[in-house]
């Protein structure tokens, strides 16, 4: 008789993980049915800014494949469909359809792929028409028609990260005066606060009002319960719309309540092949689960989709009779705002000292192309290196055209374990229209290494003095 | 007293082993004398050809630093002045001057950074006025002269490696009927054929006639003895103007003169700290040595600026009193033509074979960005992969804008010895205006690692049947 794999959640993780285990196994061999709440399958979240700033068109264009391509292939998805408990003992979930109705039903295999939940802090008028999260596609187009009412002017987007700078962004395109609003003393606090402190430049270069060190203390409204401003402890900023990019969190009760194990950032624990620990039957990854940073040797919570892909492969992979397992992240990631790249792969200063490590640190300025090619731009590299060992422990970018995906450089020298001395001689590509003949991060690695070998030469603090013999 | 340290060439290599040994130690611990036979040093040759196209002002633009500022920065260059003869044994070399005078000079250490002489068949009209090389800031300067000239509409470039296709964009620009002539099946030999071929529909789109497996018998020339056309086995092809684009080759006559010892392919051998084999006091690098290839374990000659300012920098430091090595090259090179970006590194089909090395290959198409995202653009890549254990043995990208600098996590991935299937996962940066969310260089790796395990799974030809118990 067919086995029964049941996903719950029918994003990158579940979607991939569902197409990969049909590719292995005929419909007589494996059922699958994938339940999704929302009304859209596999499609993608990191494109709902660049949809709401106008640089593609949406819903459409964000879906991968549709429910009814799925369908095609052999997957059951049931849009409309909540999975609102899972029973490990008995091997079954409970499914709730569009219509309320609850049952139990079996499974052999369970990809747990819930994703994540937008934080929403519980402030006052959090909940008023006219603040508007951005994770969904429904989400994406609230905004829009947000946007489309008559006399919006201003917006306030609240949080500094990746989405953050990302929705500022899009309101600029909008020709709205942007407010962005961070209790953080820098935006982008996945850098360290020297390079942050170039996106926070670049975004007030562009017309928006940083506003730092500010936690949100609510949404005030208009009389007819609109959201007109985002107040701090300090001031009022004007909102005709509010845009929410606070990050997000492991959406993981369903699994908390099933007794699955959570890590301390609430996400699922799994082993190398995405099978939840302790269990035989259960998988689970992307936004959902806690993974390995091979830099610090921690679990850590990255909501991004190039993982939540990789997970849904390994799992499908591995339910389908083969053999794959996730060995960990680095922790890059790229972005950016206007013409203004960013992007950072292993740890920032305060991630390596949590993690025990003590490092020395380097940053150099350097151009994208040859100085004399047209376009050559600015670029700020800046690199951590273990004391002592010399080993790569991290790597920031902020430049603009070619600055960003240099940083996969140091993603695969991280991986690889390479020290900044084995850098520094990199046989990197080489032309006027791509690199000075010393690529930036060549340059970075050399002063990185020459830092650690300063560091070894200097005498401990407190030490006796050596009188030579 | 102090010592005395002579350099032989005044481009990258010579003046970066200068400049880095001046910094280490003052005038009155090291002299430094450089013999530079031209009027330039520190200039790039790789711009040439942008500068001829019009990207960049020449030839100012493309000098790193002058002769004069080295000077005020204690090197004493020597323009117009060559070396004519090298004594090992009296740690002497003979130097003529602009004058024709002679006069020998000694030497504690010496750096041999001559070069590379362009390849010049020797054939009918090759000296003809209107024949050109790319090389030196003069033949850039004699080229635009050339174009100047008065009812100049052909060109004919011979040769399709980078110079060459390089050297067809250039004339395009200036409005020319351009004809690319090789000797190769395909322009672009340092790329497999069915990669060559997409540079070719490149080139061919762009409006170059590109006449391939055709080697040049002569250069036709007028009344005037001026060039007007190149002659092949089966055509002619008019050409106001000739650029020649055949590669180069080691500039090592002196260096053989003096019994120094050279490889296979007419470089200097050199250890890894860059000291000529066999010398104690004599230092080489850059185009006229032979660099070993991580990959295949051989030597090889590779003229690039990038290798070149590294083996002067070690050298310096060397000299200097420090400690620098120089661990090989994985044999990364990029270029472009118009739009179209190429890139390699590793080793091609033909070159695994020579150094004995079987392997898989995948071939993969995707796109610069997510599929949705503006200016996503198609990007082709090729890998090679060891049979049995995985091995990465190479990477071949042709593509557009975003495809080139792709080729470094690949060489990375060389110099760390990571084998497709450890590539598979490599956590590079992902959004959508950067990458999809599988970067095409994973979705190649993927590709390569179900190769190599397919390859594994295959019985091999001619071995019996196995029969279960």
């Amino acid at each position: 008789m067919a086995e029964r794999l049941v996903v719950i959640g029918g994003d990158a993780t579940g979607m991939s993980a569902a197409s990969q285990a049909r590719r292995r196994r005929p419909a007589d061999d494996l059922e699958i049915v994938a339940y999704e709440r929302g009304r859209h399958v596999s499609y993608s979240a990191c494109g709902i800014p660049y949809w709401i700033g106008g640089d593609t068109s949406g819903p459409d264009r964000l879906i991968a494949r549709t429910a009814a391509e799925h369908r095609a292939r052999g997957i059951d998805v049931r849009l409309g469909t909540e999975v609102t408990a899972v029973d490990p003992g008995g091997a079954r979930v409970l499914v709730r359809d569009g219509d309320g109705h609850e049952q139990w039903t079996g499974y052999d295999h369970l990809v747990v792929a819930t994703g994540a939940l937008p934080v929403r802090p519980p402030i006052p008028g959090i909940d008023a028409p006219g603040v508007f999260g951005v994770q969904t596609l429904d989400d994406g187009e609230a905004v829009l028609r947000g946007l489309e009412r008559t006399g919006v002017r201003t917006a306030v987007v609240v949080g500094g990260g990746y989405i953050g700078v990302e929705m500022a962004e899009a309101m600029l395109r909008h020709g709205l005066q942007v407010t962005l609003v961070d209790r953080n003393p820098q935006p982008m606090t996945t850098l360290d606060p020297d390079m942050g402190r170039m996106v926070r430049e670049a975004l007030e270069g562009l017309g928006v009002t940083v506003v730092s060190g500010s936690a949100v203390r609510g949404v005030l409204t208009d009389d007819t319960g609109r959201a007109r401003a985002v107040a701090t402890d300090d001031a009022e900023y004007p909102a005709d719309l509010v845009v929410l990019g606070l990050g997000v969190r492991p959406n993981t009760a369903l699994a908390q309540d099933a007794g699955l194990p959570l890590g301390a950032h609430s996400g699922l624990l799994t082993d190398r092949s995405m099978r939840v620990r302790g269990s035989e039957r259960i998988w689970a990854g992307g936004d959902c689960v806690e993974v390995l940073n091979l830099v610090s040797g921690a679990l850590q919570h990255i909501a991004l989709g190039t993982h939540a892909n990789k997970h849904g492969r390994i799992i499908g992979t591995n339910i389908g009779g083969g053999y794959a397992t996730f060995p960990g992240v680095v922790g890059t990631a790229v972005s950016k705002v206007c013409d203004v790249e960013i992007a950072r792969t292993g740890l920032k200063e305060d991630q390596a000292r949590a993690a025990g490590l003590d490092f020395v640190t380097a940053v150099i300025e350097s151009t994208s192309r040859a100085g004399y090619y047209p376009h050559a731009a600015p670029m700020t590299v800046k690199m951590l290196a273990e004391r002592g060992t010399g080993r790569l422990l991290g790597v920031q970018i902020v430049g603009r055209e070619g600055a960003a995906k240099r940083v996969d450089i140091g993603a695969v020298a991280l991986t690889a374990g390479m020290t900044v001395g084995q850098m520094v001689d990199l046989d990197l590509g080489y032309a006027p229209p791509f690199s000075p003949v010393w690529d930036p991060v060549l340059v970075a690695a050399r002063k990185a290494a020459d830092a650690v070998a300063a560091d070894i030469a200097r005498p401990a603090a407190g030490s006796p003095d050596i009188t030579p013999g």
